[in-house]
């Protein structure tokens, strides 16, 4: 196993930092780690939006369910899907832009998402630790209006960076063999093995915490699903010009 | 710059492959690395397949717009954003799994993209080379019946994966300036320096094609942009259990 395969096989998620600042030359690093990235059809969609401010940072911690952490990190970043720059580059060409096909949304999305996992990986390759924020999304509106988003750009989601001031362990995996297949889609197998994993998570949870929190990952799983997802989704992302066919 | 950040730097996709195999227990431990991946809530929404067979791989050919690599490559894989194994989770305790959210669509696609660029960085650290393959969406709907995707589970893109018989130059990015801002969005500059980055990319054209392509990134953007794109999608994907609220 090198080096890089070890970095990544290592990720768990840092939730507190150090003191110890983040300069803005290493994270510009990061940041040109991240454009590196596979793009979809050269469209570049990414836009990343450091807030330092710490009036912001405390509203954004209230918009994702008051995890302190998004105001304490010494970095945090938001992630935007941004097709704004697109609809500039058909204005300098006199174009008309199509926009709001679900197609674009997915693209820009998934820019996002390996530029994103380029930052982290980069950051955590220089001995830093981060955590995603998806949470923003809980009052995406109110984070969208505080950074000032035009019509084509939404925020996807946040990520806190530091200098790790924890060491948890590395959270364990469903089966190789479950996200895994060969030729075809098959899933004979998976409730079996999805009841050996269960009592895997059982004991990774048993003994961070102490015996405390005695929860499977299907019981988890099961427990999260029957609430519903961020219903406002939908019409916030069709407000700012996505989503619409 | 230390190696892994030399690593992400360099990436441009590889679309030409020695015959050189790559062995399935390598491909393991890169599909665990994607594993490693953050994953939203814990919900580990993706599943690859691995597909082999010369006749599938000349029908996903045919699907993504004849991309010759599709069929020659030494792996290719379909990412595939999954949340049937929710479903049996939901089964397993006699829950309701509620569903159709457009919060899960963006989950489930967002999950695959981290595991995706960690299993591509992973294969790029062990000297493969690689390129994703959006287009399968092109005709998504008969990747999916060709993969026997069950409700809840759709294609999201390929990768090509397979040691580089090919050395590309790597693509120049936007500005960072552009793609980095600091509290706040705003696009003042962006106009200016698109115009600039256009003169950049229409150099790195004309080098790579000897004269012959003559594009900045506005008129190769706005060329796009004018078309429709894959407009068959949002169908499809109500027709698999998403976005449909």
């Amino acid at each position: 196993m090198n080096d890089v395969i070890k970095l990544l096989k290592s990720h768990r998620s840092i939730r507190k930092y150090s003191d110890r600042e983040v300069d803005q030359k290493m994270l510009e690093t990061l940041i040109e780690a991240g454009q590196s990235a596979a793009t979809s059809s050269f469209i570049q969609a990414c836009t990343v939006i450091k807030v330092a401010d710490p009036e912001s940072r405390k509203k954004l911690c209230e918009c994702a369910a008051g995890q302190e952490y998004v105001v304490k990190a010494p970095v945090f970043l938001v992630f935007c899907a941004d097709m704004q720059r697109h609809q500039l580059a058909c204005e300098m060409h006199k174009a008309h832009m199509l926009s709001g096909y679900t197609e674009q949304f997915l693209t820009a999305s998934l820019d996002c998402a390996l530029f994103a996992q380029n930052v982290l990986i980069g950051a955590e390759s220089m001995g830093l630790g981060g955590c995603y924020i998806g949470a923003i999304r809980n009052r995406i509106g109110e984070v969208d209006k505080l950074l000032g988003l035009p019509e084509f750009v939404y925020p996807l989601f946040g990520l806190c960076l530091g200098y790790p001031a924890q060491d948890p362990e590395v959270k364990p995996r469903l089966p190789l063999s479950i996200v895994f297949k060969q030729e075809r889609y098959s899933d004979d197998d998976d409730t079996a093995l999805i009841r050996e994993y269960d009592e895997t998570v059982r004991r990774y949870y048993k003994t961070r915490t102490g015996d405390i929190k005695d929860n499977s990952w299907s019981e988890q799983i099961s427990e999260m699903l029957v609430k519903e997802s961020r219903p406002h989704m939908l019409s916030f992302l069709q407000s700012k010009g996505y989503l619409l066919k």
